[in-house]
């Protein structure tokens, strides 16, 4: 994969500013991991309070991670004034979401000017091994002219 | 749509018992709405605790009401020793989050033995007005010989 | 559903003509039936040609009326200076596409000023009957002030 | 990625007899490729009979060759008695299919006794160069003791 060059060179503050805006994250009890342009780690530690009827991590749980772990890889590369939506996701569930953690690598697949397609694994730690649990394919849309930073 | 005739006519209480296992229904605030054979309904009302950086709902957070609005719909068609398993699911945002509740609407779309198709409809409500907020489209599996229920 | 206004009166010229140009669709031997507002028609008889293994419709041959069924429905509530392009498109496989014919039907489920999610279903008829056999979810996009018909 | 140990010796010859079973393959004139455990290449050049309005080739004749692409990657891995059918993919046209050939590249992610994971990355190749048009995500069934070789 190509690496790729961040159009404002402040991407690290405005990805961690706006992860910190998303109050879920905190719900959940999500922290931000490696930030790079184009690539992006949301970590989460389990709780029972985020699990599915076996007590494993719902698959919206894990979803809901991934999105934002996509989402931010492509808003690594916009401009300092644009912000970022979600146009659609796909998401295989490959394993029970069954350990101690999950890591969300979200990472730029093709970068474009108004849609932004992006590929995210998330993994599952158990005793200290990880394996993948779930891949999803994302569709992210740019609004430019709308920062994501609210006025004020 | 044809009406779907259940497997267990107890139904319904299996698939709420379930339910109140999915502990991140709680942490979210989502309830059940109504069930019946092949379609269930859940309701999560507004808290910025969900909110993403903008303070709708999350995108994941509507997905996770809608993955077990769906998985739900399919079980509620299954027997009564099986256990239903999220293969994957595409989720499209039609509109942002906006307003004070959501509400996902899960119905079989084609049932069968092993695979189980389901569409799902998220609603969000402003100021007493529905408008749709999300559709999937999602693979449901179900395993025989597996109850839900956990042995006691 | 609501029904949808067509920004161009000659929307169906348009979505005809456009037709015409997809060459892909007489090599397989498609035809487009009903064209209204946000809603075409795309009909295929089988010949073994366009057979997978086991005899059947291939699920790309599927996938390929459904996708121009879907990107006309759209198209057809565009400008007459926008041409449409596919972002991505999920299909479910219903039932095996055994029959005489297939006919997908593409609706758009959201407009949008750049993009349109669309739903489409594709039927299989045998024997005189009809059956699901393929549901897609599909997102398409606008580009404006690009004519989809050649100058000149 | 772990390499694959085929479950049957003979998975080649298996791939390419089914291949050549399918007939929309020779319909749009396409060819296999390498075929390795988990791992099939169909190519496909181009013809005007193969394109969409503007004259490149139509996503769904991409989408039908990724379909087979990864389709027979999963096949490649299954004992010699059991068929192989789509449950469902997503597609994300990446870049417009203009060129001479494609070439899709599929690619077991997780295999499973009843359900595969396949990743299909498909090229376009213009004046000797090759690059990305469309990437998908796609869920293969299993049919055991039904062996995708008819009879007699």
């Amino acid at each position: 994969m190509a690496p790729f060059e961040p159009a404002d060179a402040d991407y690290e503050t405005r990805v961690r500013e706006s992860f910190a805006r998303q109050r879920i994250m905190a719900t959940l009890g999500a922290t931000l991991g490696r930030v790079a342009p184009g690539e992006v780690e949301i970590l989460l530690p389990y709780r029972p309070e985020l699990s599915q009827q076996h007590g494993f991590f719902h698959a919206g749980v894990t979803a809901t991670i991934a999105d934002s772990a996509g989402g931010y890889a492509a808003y690594s590369l916009y401009p300092a004034d644009a912000s970022v939506l979600t146009v659609e996701f796909k998401i295989n569930l490959l394993a029970p979401a069954d350990g101690e953690r999950l890591r969300a690598l979200g990472r730029v697949r093709k970068p474009g000017r108004t849609l932004t397609v992006c590929d995210i694994e998330v993994f599952v730690e158990k005793a200290g091994r990880e394996k993948p649990c779930a891949t999803l394919l994302q569709t992210m849309m740019r609004l430019d002219g709308r920062p994501d930073r609210p006025a004020g």
